[in-house]
């Protein structure tokens, strides 16, 4: 397989191996979606509702928190969507495989057109060796037998050995021209190909810090969903709520009194 | 309804609500250990594993850090069982139920006993009345008509209603004791009662805070969880890749050459 056949096919994997990224980053979208419709699920049970005064009012803010929980998984899931997925999924579209194959193209005509010169140049060399040849049978010739009509052929055939030579270098000429723009678009190309997996791998970095960044905020503010819990927790009073329940209850204020005559 | 049994009613309530708070939280342990089971699949996925090099380290990384956050929900979730919501199943176990029955049939007693005594005292009320309006007719028939007889009736009616005064001292007596006793008992239990209400708003904040800090923890753990991602992510290299990719491939090591005579 030729070298650029494999630079090309490299390309080709680094963009199924974002597209499979992508495809990741969706499945963890499914999980953060689910884990929180469940959460939202679970903060509006009814479930100890009845809890009273201020356990009562922290026990409903721990409920709460459930659902401010649920919004921070989703606001992940959403911005992982826009934020990660979705570029993921779009950078280098079809196009870039037509692009691809327009490079692929070029260079098998330049390596196509590299091996006729290369044909032509062997052709050129067994053309003169032939000439070589047939001038040399007819010098020999010459001196067993000296004739007008021999000097001619020996004339004739120095003439086509010399135009074979001639044919020769303008061959390898050819050849070592189309050679040099083969080297030239192929360095060319290659180093284009070569920016191209940079920017690939530039980009996919970003947007892996991207979720990194997105994990690191969801903590964050994970944490600041339990703070009013806290609060509230840290300002649970029995006493108060006693006073409170004996207020709404009335109790004690029937009760059997002392009896005198 | 008495107010002892709004008391009573309160504590079962209690236990009632205590129970479903651990019913709330074993919902919660639920989501968690999906969402763990779901998020440590994914990262056994195969996609895009066959990204190379820096990159390739830092994906392998990512997808690792799915498994660590699995890991820091499941240990949430374990820790939730047995640090909250086993704990409020089984504070105040069945025999609390008959610790209050047994209240409840003491004061129960007292009350029953107070009825009667303050029965007792109104019919010694009416009896003594009675006696006197004996006495006073039989005072009135002396002044109209004196005889032995008449005088030794009104002698008998005024030793009877004099015991008749007696009777109803007693019934008033009897029933302060027992009203005394009633308020004594009264006051001891409902104390018992408020101190039991107490303990138990307190031991549901306890664990209410461990479920927060838990959380807290959760959010702390998950942060770490992405630190070797960030790291692995800021060491990508795309000249790196490339040198060992060439290396591996093996490119450039055969290609056309310029051609000479």
């Amino acid at each position: 397989m030729p070298g650029f056949e494999i630079l090309l096919q490299k390309q080709l994997k680094g963009k199924q191996m974002q597209k499979e990224m992508s495809e990741f980053v969706h499945e963890r979208i499914k999980i953060e979606e689910e884990y929180a419709k469940n959460l939202s699920k679970l903060s509006l049970s009814p479930l100890a509702a009845q809890e009273e005064g201020t356990m009562g009012e922290a026990w409903i803010q721990l409920k709460k928190s459930l659902h401010d929980e649920a919004e921070v998984h989703l606001k992940f899931s959403n911005k992982l969507h826009s934020e990660v997925e979705k570029p993921m999924l779009t950078f280098r579209s079809d196009h870039f495989k037509k692009d691809l194959k327009k490079y692929d193209h070029h260079i098998a005509d330049l390596r196509k057109q590299l091996a006729s010169r290369y044909a032509g140049v062997e052709k050129a060399r067994k053309a003169l060796a032939d000439r070589q040849k047939d001038l040399e049978v007819k010098t020999q010739q010459l001196e067993v037998k000296l004739s007008n009509k021999t000097e001619e052929d020996i004339k004739k055939a120095r003439r086509k050995s010399t135009q074979a030579g001639d044919d020769l270098m303008r061959s390898l000429d050819l050849y070592n021209q189309t050679q040099s723009k083969w080297f030239e678009e192929m360095v060319t190309t290659s180093m284009e190909l070569e920016k191209l997996e940079v920017d690939r791998i530039e980009w996919i970095q970003q947007h892996l810090r991207q979720y990194t960044t997105l994990r690191h905020e969801t903590d964050m503010f994970n944490q600041s969903t339990i703070e009013n819990v806290d609060q509230l927790l840290q300002a649970v009073d029995p006493a108060k709520d006693r006073d409170l329940w004996v207020k709404e209850h009335k109790t004690g204020d029937v009760r059997p009194i002392d009896l005198d005559i």
